[in-house]
């Protein structure tokens, strides 16, 4: 592992997504989301992605610069088309369109697909809540290309990892949820496999429906599935999982199956607390809210309660001064899809 | 056991609630909530609960024929009060507002407090799905008095079971989800004491903060707490309580700590899915998606994948036929509460 600074990591980013046709804003909004999700300890979905998403771009899978498209529109609500751009980008208009709808309407709601990955999916809620002072409710599925996920109950895959995510303003940090609704993703069984190690129960049936440790059964041939989450509760991680499903695609009246080359679609729900309370009584009732949840004494092996997204916060803060830790593999990675642009990365750069 | 129709326990329930004050719309609409959570299978929400309601109305803990109240309310939004009236009332009256709401206004959100026990949450969230065609979640939770629940990581109570539900409609049943954030209810642990088992593993805490699956750990003294639900990923379990803290109490700018005589709060988001997409188009992506999700082969040990809220649309259907079975000890219970108000069951009562 090499640490390297957030600031190199972000104008790494910047001067890929540029060399590959992306306006500066582009770039710089693509990166931050990543870079942002390395500084909180979410690697999985952080610069790593530069080399799937350029050799997306190279391929005519991304279209930076297209335009965002309202396909329905009213006071509260907006259907939204990505033209194919970069993910972030399409997500980022989406969440702040639905915030522009709640400052006026009090709540908002929009969805988005036709756009390709968008990496943190809290990132989006994240931007409402320090921002705009709301509260964000986001969802997120994939189309069947990443179908991976089993109902409750069944051994074929029928559902994408579904995240959900939410952001609550508070005076400091937001409170953050930012969850897969199922057991585990692929990257990580991957990651199982690559180590060699058992996976935890009630992660991964294998083809024939068999709750099985072993990482491999999920590849196959032939291949096995993802749980939802939850272990016994796992239908609860499965009803969650619809939900998002519904939100994120049936809504807007897509198909299940439909085939879409982009991937990604997503539902942002914002809701103005203003409207609940006086916003002082609501900043009240939130501090309090947090300290009550956090008098609690540990439970064994705890050390103390930590509130919805305190952990990556805290992260965020020691990689800032510490640096971003990156496995040699990753970073030659990084640098050959840096040359395939003409970007020759300088190991020294600093801001 | 001995079963009872759905139809003797309704008129019951009905002569119970009116002897005690309510009008016949309230008495109505609190048994039938009651009754459609037996005939569910949701026993626990049930008929049984006529005898909690009644000693609180005869202690002047329910106000039957309490006006709902309006404290703050806007185009899309409303802050309720319940006015100590029976939970099932000021619930149905807040999903309709809500509802209403987004008749107009596409989004609707209404919160509601000072009100007795809901019973079975997805009720007032089914309601908005069948009559309304609208998509609705919901969320309740309950003052510090019913605070079991640990947050995670910590060993002492600072939530309720905090309950999520949702509807979304479909040509026939809606997709249902109603589930508390925690691993158990306290209901449920008394049916392990009683009945001399150990619970599942990870439900419960013991006053130490240490898992234990002898359900005497919880009642103590010193007494226990519950898990929020997930096993290894119970930090989703108390992500998603949070959320349900803050919308059902928080946002309406509520103290975690403060009490409240009548318990119950709780919020409604009501979604018009017809400013999404044409209501044919998303009645067949509604279709296509139940499909596909149902045309998964089972896994080991299921014969078919069933839908959310699937399971007890069946079992309604079956009781509807078969009747409700109650054991003698609670049919007792109802019995006597009826005494209390002069009602004298007649068991061979049939509408």
């Amino acid at each position: 592992m090499n640490n390297f600074s957030h600031q190199q990591l972000r104008k790494i980013g910047r001067q890929i997504f540029t060399a590959g046709g992306a306006s500066p804003d582009e770039a710089a909004l693509v990166t931050d989301v990543l870079v942002d999700a390395n500084l909180m300890g979410l690697d999985s979905h952080g610069i790593i992605r530069v080399v799937w998403y350029m050799d997306d771009l190279l391929n005519n899978k991304i279209q930076p610069g297209a335009p965002l498209t309202v396909s329905r529109e009213s006071t509260t609500t907006a259907v939204l088309d990505g033209g194919g751009n970069f993910g972030a980008v399409a997500a980022m208009q989406a969440v702040n369109l639905a915030a522009e709808k709640a400052k006026q309407h009090h709540l908002g709601c929009t969805t988005v697909s036709n756009c390709h990955h968008m990496a943190r999916l809290g990132a989006f809620a994240e931007v409402v809540a320090r921002q705009h002072n709301m509260i964000c409710l986001a969802t997120a599925s994939w189309s069947i290309a990443g179908h991976f996920v089993s109902p409750w109950g069944g051994r074929e895959p029928r559902l994408t990892t579904n995240p959900f995510a939410y952001a609550i303003p508070t005076d400091h940090d937001p409170f953050i949820l930012d969850m897969s609704t199922s057991a585990i993703s692929e990257g990580k069984i991957r990651l199982f496999r690559n180590q060699g190690e058992e996976l935890p129960d009630n992660f991964v049936l294998d083809a024939e429906g068999v709750v099985t440790r072993d990482p491999n059964d999920f590849y196959g041939p032939p291949g096995g599935t993802i749980l939802p989450f939850g272990g016994v509760h796992g239908f609860k991680g499965f009803g969650l999982g619809m939900l998002v499903e519904v939100l994120s695609n049936t809504l807007s009246g897509h198909l299940a199956t439909a085939e879409n080359p982009y991937g990604q679609r997503a539902c942002f729900l914002v809701i103005d607390p203003g409207q609940f309370a006086p916003p002082t009584e609501f900043k009240t009732a939130i501090e309090q809210l947090k300290s009550y949840i956090k008098s609690s004494a540990p439970a064994q092996g705890y050390d103390e309660v930590i509130l919805p997204g305190e952990y990556h916060f805290r992260r965020k803060a020691r990689r800032e001064r510490e640096g971003i830790p990156l496995d040699p593999e990753t970073w030659d990675q990084i640098v050959e899809t840096a040359r395939r642009v003409g970007v020759e990365i300088d190991n020294t750069v600093e801001d």
